[in-house]
């Protein structure tokens, strides 16, 4: 097992953890580190967001976006679904993992989504 | 990293991705494909559909259910618990993978149950 | 795939199912089974009892908590996850996995948290 990093975690978790192979990535929020608050300019700006939290995750886990296996995308309303899932394709392009929707309660302060994934990494 | 399908995905994802020898397959609601409604004749058949809808897509993968090593299984009340453990149970007979139960706000289209699970390919 | 046990299953589960070197373990929720409530004590204490219930079912399979890579956290109120997340800290110590808060509707006979972990096997 290996802990990797890209980002600070702001609490009693690693960014990734890497085993046999596979790296564990902890869920990202589309919450704004620099304000406390949720993503500024609407869901689907939102979802990006917190979508690009992966890359210097993924990154310093030797991996990209491509390499991503799965995907769980936790929402606060249906109603949310289209926009999270226009920056969702904008953001994957022709790579399409394997995906779960989980619409749920509410999530940390605020924030409409979050995403987590499991990336395959390549080298080993 | 292979993608396997056995099933027509409606969105931005695959329906199994295969990963070191495990085949991590999407979420699977209880909607029928055919009407754009929830699988007709109350919980337990809905829980039994969206189950049966893992069938084609582990065989595209080179599995059976009895592979399957862990399912969540996401449903929108706790009080549909019963009927849906019992679809569950008849669906997987002697085969008990590890599982989690997530009661969700909501499910797309009114679905009350969503099934996703991580197989062991064997021939691996 | 080996099934392990640790625990004993009160339904068409596992408790944790090796596959590939890694352990999955069903949800393991605050629920006193000896009471058949939630563990008495608050929230905190509820964390605690279900994140130890973790302790056997991870020694059957050949683990400590030390081998835990990722961590899924299900709870009913975003409000709990100070108290929650006292226990979580307290329990892993200086071990970090992967983790992902999940706030939902509603847990299992009154329960206010539930852990879900999947873990690294050591001698494999």
């Amino acid at each position: 097992m290996k802990f990797s990093y890209g980002a600070t975690p702001r609490g009693h978790y690693t960014p990734a953890v890497i085993s046999r192979g596979m790296v564990y990535i902890s869920g990202q929020t589309s919450l704004d580190g620099s304000t406390g608050l949720p993503a500024a300019g609407g869901v689907e700006a939102e979802a990006m967001f917190a979508l690009k939290k992966l890359d210097p995750i993924l990154a310093a886990a030797g991996c990209t976006k491509n390499d991503i296996v799965m995907c769980r995308v936790y929402m606060t309303a249906n109603e949310d679904w289209d926009p999270i899932n226009k920056a969702y394709a904008e953001y994957f392009g022709d790579h399409k993992p394997a995906r779960i929707a989980v619409p749920v309660k509410e999530l940390n302060k605020g924030c409409r989504v979050e995403i987590e994934a499991i990336a395959e990494r390549p080298e080993e």
